[in-house]
């Protein structure tokens, strides 16, 4: 299979990709005020096509680790994607942009967000099907309610465009998704928007779709970066630190026990670093912790026990 | 299903467990000096039987986190323990102790044991099936070359009056679990001896088996504390911790990636501070780390990526 051709429906789809990668490694740069990205590019094993780039940061002013990675990859339907995620095709086609940041400070939140389409094909090379998928999330370790409404109210304006009951059922599913089950259902954070397998009927639906996408890719930064300026610079010490690592144990148990594109893609012999880019620089397991009643952090834990409507 | 009754095999093995639990706590205690063991005593979920007593240490002189489990549970075959794991059978009951300990200074290795024992029975109760499985493994963050040998030495001398075959064997399979298959097959640590599904052909083997598992069970301690007196109190700095940190991080990946255990447990609905009392304390995630070349850090990754022989 050849690389998508100039001006196709994949191809505009890799070139915003790429250049809203560019947008928000800029932006996350010069809030950030001290760290760069550094890209690493790579290519997939031989049998397979394409590769990506991998863009991280370490040790900035703001942002301890962090990563906002692209991929455009394609290849042959393998008997596992077959049979795990029922493809019916012969080859596929995959673009798509993930990122995580972990700052520093324990009352600047941690970030992910993902947007990625994928085609799939016949033998004769026929497009099949298609799909969108992603969202946005947001995993503060100390509660400001004006931080969790304006991160959600910039997803239900990017949204709304496309039709007022969006939002509401994405933010569900986010909900439903970023939990670990094994901690009886303890969201990792205060949630934002997730969808899956939005298959267009037709192609004026896929542009509909791709500006959809588009609209939730622009408005990462303006919902996120506000945050940072306003918590950035509040001074905090070894409790809300320690609380933030413990926190961060529970952001790398949802990751490697129960992330579906995390599983997957260490299982398909995908990039392991550009993956594993997501976890967090220090972390800190206890046994059975549990924080002090009435604390902050204890008002922090009733909310991930109980998720709540921002907006 | 009752609890085991006085006097019964089963009941044998859980008071060997129980005893064995007493005697390695008392001995890992006098070798931190400091911190004591803290038993939680739990339950089981109404709908199955038994439980266990939780023993955990936190920042002792030698041991900044570590725990020693015991667990007596029983009950029905699940259409999940059917499936996955083909189970004939309509009860069951499972004994077993797990531990892992994990050390402040980087110079003294993580330990991780576990011996078990399962019956199945059928309808009327009577036993169909039953099996022994454990282990013992090993991860040093410095290699030093005696540590290794001794604690593969002594757990050979525990099997070889079982036979000769043994060590090697479950010490290749050892080598063959304990690994990484997301970063190119590299170890958790040096390994020891994994085993599992034991069934004794009859009740005179099902005896001997029992003789085999106590025989590596007695043998822990003398395989490890030599090895924690001898680097306890080697000094080390902030570059020697960074690195144990680093391999820390593979530890937990492969605990909530791979370890059949782990996730078994947690996907059962077991207690789940009990299972992930395993990760380490403190630990650190960076994009793409790399030992110096030349470095007593890259000599030990290269252990990790070929396993050797060790006696």
């Amino acid at each position: 299979m050849l690389p998508p051709e100039t001006g196709s429906f994949r191809y505009r789809w890799i070139e915003y990709i790429e250049g809203l990668q560019d947008r928000i490694c800029l932006g996350l740069q010069q809030a950030d005020g001290r760290a760069h990205f550094k890209q690493d590019d790579w290519q997939r094993a031989e049998g397979s096509g394409g590769g990506g780039k991998t863009r991280t940061m370490a040790s900035g002013l703001v942002f301890e680790k962090g990563g906002v990675n692209t991929s455009v990859v394609y290849g042959e339907v393998s008997d596992r994607m077959r049979k795990q995620l029922g493809m019916d095709g012969e080859t596929w086609f995959a673009c798509g942009l993930s990122l995580v940041m972990h700052p520093l400070n324990p009352f600047v939140p941690t970030v992910h967000a993902n947007w990625r389409y994928f085609e799939l094909y016949d033998r004769a090379g026929q497009l099949v099907s298609r799909w969108f998928g992603g969202g946005s999330d947001l995993t503060p370790y100390y509660l400001f309610e004006e931080d969790a409404v304006h991160f959600h109210r910039t997803l239900q304006q990017a949204m709304a465009p496309f039709g007022p009951a969006l939002y509401p059922l994405y933010k569900k599913q986010c909900d439903d998704y970023f939990v670990n089950r094994h901690r009886g259902n303890e969201a990792r954070g205060i949630g934002g928007v997730f969808y899956d397998h939005l298959v267009p009927g037709d192609d004026a639906e896929a542009e509909r779709l791709m500006g959809f996408q588009q609209s939730n890719g622009d408005a990462f930064l303006a919902g996120y970066l506000p945050i940072v300026e306003r918590r950035r610079d509040l001074p905090y010490g070894d409790s809300e630190k320690h609380w933030q690592e413990i926190r961060r144990g529970r952001y790398v148990e949802f990751n490697l026990l129960h992330d579906r594109g995390t599983l997957f893609g260490l299982h398909t012999d995908g990039r392991t670093e550009s993956i594993l880019m997501s976890l967090p620089p220090t972390v800190r397991f206890e046994y059975d912790y549990r924080p002090e009643p009435g604390s902050r952090e204890a008002a922090m834990q009733e909310i991930f026990l109980h998720p709540r409507e921002w907006v």
